[in-house]
């Protein structure tokens, strides 16, 4: 079981999460939780970071350690104030390093990216205490275990570690015997090299360490308790009557994943897939909810179509050139172009003729994606490349599509009838998933004319 | 006017180029001809070439060049017999440069780009010769001009070499002058550097000096002669009823160029583009059927679609892998793997989730493909590589279908009623080609569908 | 002036110090001085650094930084006891920050270039603060200045920095003033990036730092304190009568600079020649002695042979081979071999047959060195490379040498007739020195020889 | 036995060649021969090669032909004539492919290495055709062998081929049937890679085919028949009494190789060497003189000095900068640097202070080494860059003075008498040689006294 951040919040969330865990626990389940970091904690971290290591003047880390502690204080008085004080002793212990490594970081104006990791680390480091601590005072035994001691061994690319195979084993010998008479608690979103050097794994780090802890100790099950009801059929804003779906097949989440807050990252979903663990989504605020669960055999379902992504925030670039027929360089070139600027593609659309390669772009990449293409376009293959701004990406997810002729023509002729102009299709061969470009101002007319083509509103039976 | 190999195959060929040419000119048109190699001429000097370089015994150069000369004799008295002696020593001394360079090659074992491009220039070099004293015997001046002669100055870039912009106004002062009473005969597929260095231009290359020439003497119309009637709606191998099509976009052409036996390369079409210049393919064999005109305004026309290609032997690759979600750098390793084993990529799709890139490429590219890409995937962004070899590509062209909504509807529902499963579709942002890629075996029918629902063998109006 | 690091060694060492200030202080000179680390502490803070960063246990930070207080208090205590508590809560803010980047360290286990230099950059904070402390104890104003504060601005090369040509200005602006009513004391071996980051100024640094302080305050002399008494005229270990040598110009000090405990580094001498400036080398413990005096105009002298220098565990190292004739690459082969591994080389013979070049390497750097030219050996230029660790180098150096006929041949018939065979020869074109190359068992006599021709035992006049 | 271009000169210098063969051959010796081309017919055809691959006009590739026919002929005529058309045909043949190749490069505007080689070999093609008739004309069994066929395998390095080690067994299993009833002409300067392909092997590669081929067939002995008496111990235009060497070892040979128009190449002492096979270099034009005997070991000789080269037009550089002391790069930078110039250092000192580094280089070389130098110098590692070009470079050699104390004193002591001042001097361990740079006008005085010093005027005995 995973708790993100807003899940272990505040004393009252937190008080949620033991009555949850009580909950399942005393039903004779055997349970490990991952947690994050309380709300907002790690993006502080990362904001002094950068802030101790920029100003010249003596930075605020003593009033923010004090800040940190003053809130973690109150909720592990509020949820736990037995061990109050003993638990306290901890926190300070490490908010001690953590002023500690602050100070130094300021001292030499240098912020390498292993103590960027170390620092950001601390979120997950104090709220295991907490939740760990509340645990004990509702009766459960508990420690809490940093990513570390529960096994996870990671490359060094500090920031956006990868996790290696080795963690299996691991895992299993370092988490599996805490569950026996009790609920370990480990910190999400970090992990350690060989070395014993902290990383930290990237974006959704804390749910991608819940999957890993699930296919490491081989759970039942891994829930993800977030702050929605699951997955949902389509953006909730655009498409009031939206609805969570109860079942889902791994890869429809995957393809799922831009939508809605990214629930979950598909980074998350792997370890799990690999495995055949399904996955639970389930609203902390909410937990009688049925939420999604994602798992390998789909459900028994007459729906071909899942649910429908609504990408706004995107542009669409257009590379054009007839010398770019037959040169296999082409596409290299300009990829390597985006790359090296660090710019992600989200999708891309060559036709047959080769003379024409579209990409869609967030829009924050836009201005450096043509500074970095019209070095291409100035290198002779590429005769103009052009771009348009108001745009939005919607992409059709379902499994059952695939093999099931006629989906796209009931997509396409759905959006003819109701005069929506196509700028860019793209179907990959997985089939599971029809992406296309339109307007931006057309965006929500599309979205509401499928979601009501496919009766995603309804019921599933 | 260019008459590509065929059409110089043999002296009732040429004795057709030649009455085309004599009538046209008689009607008062100023004319400047290119002209291929005889058919299959540049085949064998790249066979001999290669041979010259790799055989140790003494390779058969003396008798390689009689049976050249012998071809092109039997047609020089044919078409050209009061001067047949004298132009015959024309060709002997460009034989006697053909026989020095492969003697020369053989001692050495040494074929630089330079020397084989040399070696086949040589059949242009010859051919040349013959229609322009075919021109002199009907009684109208003429005389041959190699690319240089003719002004078309290339980059170094031998096999392949690209135009150079001070081609434009060489040509012009060169070929204009020629054309004042006479049709100057230029060999096609041949440049040079501006050393002076031969060079030839590539796959198409005839048609490429064709447009390049008729470019730069700011020509009315630009004639391509072949041996088809023009460029198709479909491919008449498997739709029967396929038709001419008499008007067509520059877009349009170019993105039809991959059909039926490619009877106009995009590169040919740039520099007609460029000047607004008409093309016209027409048949030598039938030279009153009224063949195909490509040009800048569409005709007025009601068809929104005017072709549909048909793409054989392809492969259809697909690279899968939660990991690659938000790496910038994905693309880049995939093309630049590609590139670097030469693959030409023909189709690329990714949808919106980026879990998963659908590459087409040819069958011969397949093995190739799949070794450059497993290198990617030990790389580890890339969990898993698939292919499929039993697919086609389709792809309907229309300039008319952009800004038309419904037309993607229209293509997906025929095809659904049909039951053709669709692996994979990409449009992109030109919006004059929707691509989509099916199982060989639905290929057929998923052509014939799409020719009827656009009515395609009807008369245009 | 600048005191080294025995010169502060103790309390007596630094009542020296004062007095010897004092004294020329009295005497109406404007004096800024700089100081060395107490002796020892440097390494001391190199091996905690290494420490820290290596030990997995809880390495002992406390008690380091605590006897590091202890020794620095000790001293203050003697010499200051008047300021003595105000200036150690100085000296323990320092400490608190040594603590803190010592803790950083072993908790991320990573050294990184900046943080080392940071680290040793402690010895000379703490050792300034006490000098300047004495000071102000026997009445004289004086503040402690770091390398930064002094206006030493250097580039990023940590550990080695280079000091850049906008410190002039600000050496003089920033240090000047402080000298009009008083003794400012600069601590070397440091200084500063633009961006306040700190950087040592490797081997010999606070000698180099005395140098720039120097050149920047146009100072009328440099005063370089230390443990000998000067510059001798040879090893005192091997010629008991050698003697200080009392004037010599600046390329010979540098010519001599490897001699008797690398008294002054050649890079301490440019600063100083550039601008003219005296180099004045006294004894701490002997203020007595005259010292040696390094200057530009060589004092009028008789001596075409100053002094002798002697270099011992070094390994001569022979690379031959007929395929080295003519070919421009070997050199560069072999010395960016060598420089890739990091390999100092100390001489170099190439005779005029190119056939054979013979280097000097110290000891430690021999079995690299060998194993480095064994590649360059299998590239196949070099026919072989052999080796003799049984040598000493020694070195003639005068500058009345250049231009004087015969003393070549005094120093080899002397050689000669004592029977010493010569193993290399090197005399550049600078004609200030002869350096050769001797069996190690013939180095004392060589020396001896050598130093009775040119009587160097003799009084100077 | 090897023979120089202008030993086969003319028809009376073969006349002379061919009764030396037969003196020697009827003496019951077994022989081969290695033949340079005529003299002056290879630096003919490198320049006829420059100028095809040049001219834009028809270049005379038929006069210069026939000049080339008409010079062998006239030779052939004269020397062999019972034989004369027939041998006519088999170089009628050559002049064939020698005409070819040369129109191809014309006409291709190309001159790859390849062909370069390719061409340049024919003067030896030709020779050998001629010394092999002239030998049968007098009754000597004798067939010519290109180098291809005698077994000579080189590397593909065209222009300056390194010849590997397995031509060893090919050479004897070829060249040693064809000695047993005659004497076989190989050509000389050529080989061929495993491909067949011809190559050349650079500067001096006659001697050094005449040094393999006696090496590959164990010949007792190798002898160089040239146009001069042997390796003199100076140069006889400076030193009148200079005298031939009649005795010397293969190292004094090689460091003697600059001096007296490079009788010998170190290249082709090397593998003589490796067997012991002593090499003797005689008068073709003097044929009873005894010439100089190159072999192992020294003769039983008074004498510790053989000889002293004298080289000029050569320029001395100075590197000199304190910055340089202790950094491992420099050395790298500078040689480097000059080696990327292309510059070939003749001589290098470097004495133990580091600060200093002097190189001697041909004056060719000089501009582009101080060009080369002044960016190092940019690079901050070096203070000052200086050269001075009018010095000469002299080098006493002799095999004796390796472990002989004093022989540096009488140099050194006789130069300073007689007023002579040294800029550089290097010795290298293998104490072969002891080189010294002086200006120019001092250079013949230098070595006169020199010569003096060690009587090398005098009758060896």
């Amino acid at each position: 079981m995973k708790f993100g951040g807003t899940s272990v919040g505040d004393e009252k969330c937190i008080g949620r999460v033991v009555s949850i865990l009580e909950h399942y626990y005393k039903s004779g389940n055997e349970i490990a939780v991952v947690v994050s970091a309380m709300s907002g904690v790690t993006d502080q971290l990362h904001a002094i970071a950068e802030e101790v290591e920029k100003s010249s003047d003596e930075p605020p880390v003593d009033s923010f350690v004090q800040s940190i502690r003053t809130k973690h204080k109150k909720v592990l008085d509020a949820v736990a104030k037995d061990e109050s004080e003993e638990v306290m002793k901890e926190i300070d212990k490490r908010l001690e390093n953590l002023k500690n490594i602050l100070t130094a970081v300021h001292n030499l104006r240098e912020l390498t990216p292993r103590s960027r990791d170390y620092i950001i680390s601390f979120g997950e480091r104090l709220s295991a205490q907490i939740v760990s601590a509340a645990l004990r005072q509702a009766g459960i035994n508990s420690i809490p275990m940093n990513g570390c001691e529960a096994g996870i061994l990671t490359n060094a690319r500090h920031g956006c570690a990868h996790v290696l195979p080795e963690s299996e084993p691991r895992i299993k010998s370092r988490v599996v015997p805490q569950m026996q008479d009790g609920i370990p608690v480990v910190m999400g979103y970090m992990g350690c090299t060989e070395q014993g050097i902290v990383t930290t794994l990237g974006r959704s780090g804390s749910d991608y360490s819940a999957a890993i802890i699930g296919a490491g100790i081989d759970a039942d099950e891994i829930w993800i308790w977030t702050d929605v009801d699951g997955i949902m059929t389509s953006n909730p804003r655009i498409i009031e009557d939206a609805r969570v779906i109860a079942d889902i097949s791994y890869l429809e989440a995957m393809e799922l994943s831009y939508f809605g807050a990214e629930v979950l990252h598909p980074r998350s979903i792997e370890p799990a897939m690999q495995k055949g663990i399904p996955v639970r989504v389930k609203n902390t605020f909410n937990p009688s909810a049925g939420g999604s669960c994602v798992r390998a055999t789909e459900h028994k379902d007459s729906r071909v179509v899942k649910g429908i992504t609504y990408i706004e925030k995107v542009s669409l670039i257009n590379i054009t050139g007839a010398q770019m027929v037959g040169r296999p360089g082409v596409a290299k070139a300009i990829f390597t172009a985006l790359a090296e600027s660090d710019v992600n593609v989200m999708m891309i659309s060559q036709g047959s003729s080769e003379a024409n390669i579209s990409v869609i772009v967030v829009d924050e990449h836009l201005e450096r994606s043509i500074d970095a293409l019209s070095n291409v376009k100035h290198g002779g293959y590429v005769r103009e490349v052009t771009y348009d701004r108001d745009v939005v990406a919607v992409a059709v997810v379902g499994v059952g599509m695939a093999g099931t002729p006629g989906i796209s023509g009931r997509i396409f002729t759905a959006l003819g009838k109701a005069g929506v102009n196509l700028m860019m299709i793209s179907q990959g061969s997985s089939e599971v998933n029809i992406s296309f470009v339109v307007k931006e101002e057309e965006g929500p007319k599309a979205l509401r004319v499928l979601h009501d083509e496919f009766e995603l509103s309804e019921e599933e039976n």
